[in-house]
């Protein structure tokens, strides 16, 4: 089951001490590689969605860590201080988007390490440096357990695969969660489709969804958010998988914006709705969803495409990023350690204490 | 409860025997007035939604009559060759846009009005000018009627109405459907808002409703196709009301697609869901949504925006144009002779019955 992308989204490369990623923001136009070189950089890079995806903005936060440690070390090698200093960017790093858990999680993964380790500074750096890298590795093996995990869910040959936004290879390091169960199962039969949700405003579906599949050869029909009704209607669709940002312990699962309307439009016509996410997207800290900080974004968003006013002056934008779907619309989430079913409450806590 | 509307949306002009519309393409960039003076222009102008809106559509089809009465008195004095050449226009005409009814109504109403004319074939060109005219006139008072019942519904002071696409001044002759209820709401109470959906693939409502609300100041704040279960969820929305392309004998409602979407997640909030449409939107003569043709439009609306390609070359598209919400979703459907309630096939035959 072992399905080959071409895509490598986030790389740490040793040889110039920068995170490689793919632009996002020029895709679906050009497929170009950018070199982050300081954790400012990063910062920016994650805030203006050069990088995306909660995954790979983990390993990102991981990088910029890093970069960070690098910048630091050049400044002080008492560690004390380095470490305060470290604090400070870890901080800083954490505030580039404030909805995807896994940007907390693998930034304070770094600074506990760097904490913890009975080394000097340069020592710290370095191994902040693998660590990085150790986290890009991890994540494809997760990724193809998740999509093996999920291929199994896949209810028939042929079957059509709804998802929402870009939960991909480029919104992890290369394989993906939600379309990370599409690779595996398409691995398994080469029949199966994908319908993507155009999702606006900032059309991470368009943009990034068609191209990763086509890239990848697998087929793949974009249809606007209003149209997923209209298809299930019609027995067009035979599943839903998504991607998630951050979930609650009682499996309230934050996601990209109009996630939640095609969880309630799935419910209504009986289609399974799935959530594919690693386990480091669950924050065990919040009991629901209401807990979920949801960013507010930039209104240009919302009023402008491609640089072009869509709507007339004088209209009042709310751009609320993520919405929350509650577990009972949820079927169940797709982990690395299998897939979770209601009460979510006990299954993920079964999951973390394996 | 009179609100006067800035806008007139289509218009014969005497003096020079032309249908005067605004071109709704330009919208929201500019307010800007064309004179369609031959009936392939206004096959044309329907088309390509120059014009769009089921009422405004019903109109220029009327107006279309008049023009190719015009064009074939120029050629012929002889009655039956007339009305055989008229025949044939008529059906030409229907066929720019096939979902909605009020252009078939418009189209055929002219047709009898010349085919029972008891006159000259000058006499009859007259006699579709005038009664051209006539309809619009009817228009906006139907228009009127439809806001001043529908402005009865809305639940509280300072209520928040969230509409999909554009039913208003602009998709009618000067006051709108939907957003005529808003219009006589707003004349009763100017503390209510509007939510209005973006409406891909075309955008309407935030080229056109957002255009049209800021010119006669009502506020409206914009929001994507996605967002609005977020909204209702957050207990901000009160109401929800949407135009109609074609009713069916038991409720069941054709409109812009992405209104079924909507109308699911209205229900699942128990936000509630109306219709507001003239009787000339009802086609008594089906009696199940089943039978209405959908229109598969052009692929370029979904994979480009402003003329720009928004997703990769390689993918597939289905572009309906629009989509058939159940009656059982459906409150209650706003006409000019009082709101209609289900059981919707004894009430919409009541309607015709008086």
């Amino acid at each position: 089951m072992d399905f080959k992308s071409k895509i490598k989204t986030i790389e740490w490369i040793s040889s110039k001490n920068v995170s490689r990623m793919v632009d996002q923001l020029v895709i679906p136009y050009e497929y170009k590689l950018v070199d982050i070189k300081t954790s400012n950089e990063m910062y920016n890079a994650i805030k203006t969605m050069i990088v995306r995806g909660a995954p790979a903005i983990g390993i990102a936060g991981a990088h910029g860590m890093a970069l960070a440690a690098i910048e630091i070390a050049q400044k002080t090698k008492n560690k004390e201080d380095f470490l305060k200093l470290l604090k400070e960017k870890a901080e800083f790093l954490k505030g580039s988007r404030p909805t995807a858990v896994n940007l907390m999680w693998a930034v304070n993964k770094q600074f506990e390490l760097a904490k913890n380790s009975d080394t000097t500074v340069d020592g710290i750096v370095q191994r902040l440096i693998d660590h990085g890298i150790e986290l890009e590795n991890d994540d494809i093996e997760i990724n193809k357990k998740i999509g093996d995990y999920g291929a199994e869910l896949v209810p028939k040959k042929g079957a059509v695969i709804l998802t929402h936004c870009n939960a991909g290879a480029l919104a992890t390091v290369g394989y993906g969660t939600a379309l990370g169960v599409v690779r595996s199962a398409f691995a398994k039969d080469n029949t199966i489709q994908v319908f993507a949700d155009e999702t606006r405003p900032r059309q991470q579906g368009a943009r990034i969804t068609t191209f990763e599949l086509v890239m990848d050869n697998i087929p793949v029909t974009l249809i606007t958010d209003g149209m997923s009704g209209y298809f299930m209607n019609k027995g067009m669709i035979d599943m839903v998988v998504v991607g998630a940002d951050r979930i609650a312990s009682n499996g309230d699962t934050a996601n990209k914006i109009g996630t939640y309307n095609l969880a309630i439009v799935a419910d209504y016509h009986k289609v399974p709705f799935y959530i594919a996410a690693p386990l480091s997207t669950v924050d065990t800290s919040i009991k629901t969803g209401e807990e979920i900080p949801i960013e507010e974004r930039d209104h240009e968003e919302v009023t402008c495409i491609n640089g072009k006013r869509i709507c007339a002056e004088g209209v009042n934008v709310i751009n609320p990023g993520f919405d929350v779907t509650p577990h009972e619309l949820i079927k169940g989430i797709i982990t690395e350690k299998g897939v979770l079913y209601p009460p979510y409450e006990e299954s993920i806590k079964k999951a973390f204490g394996n």
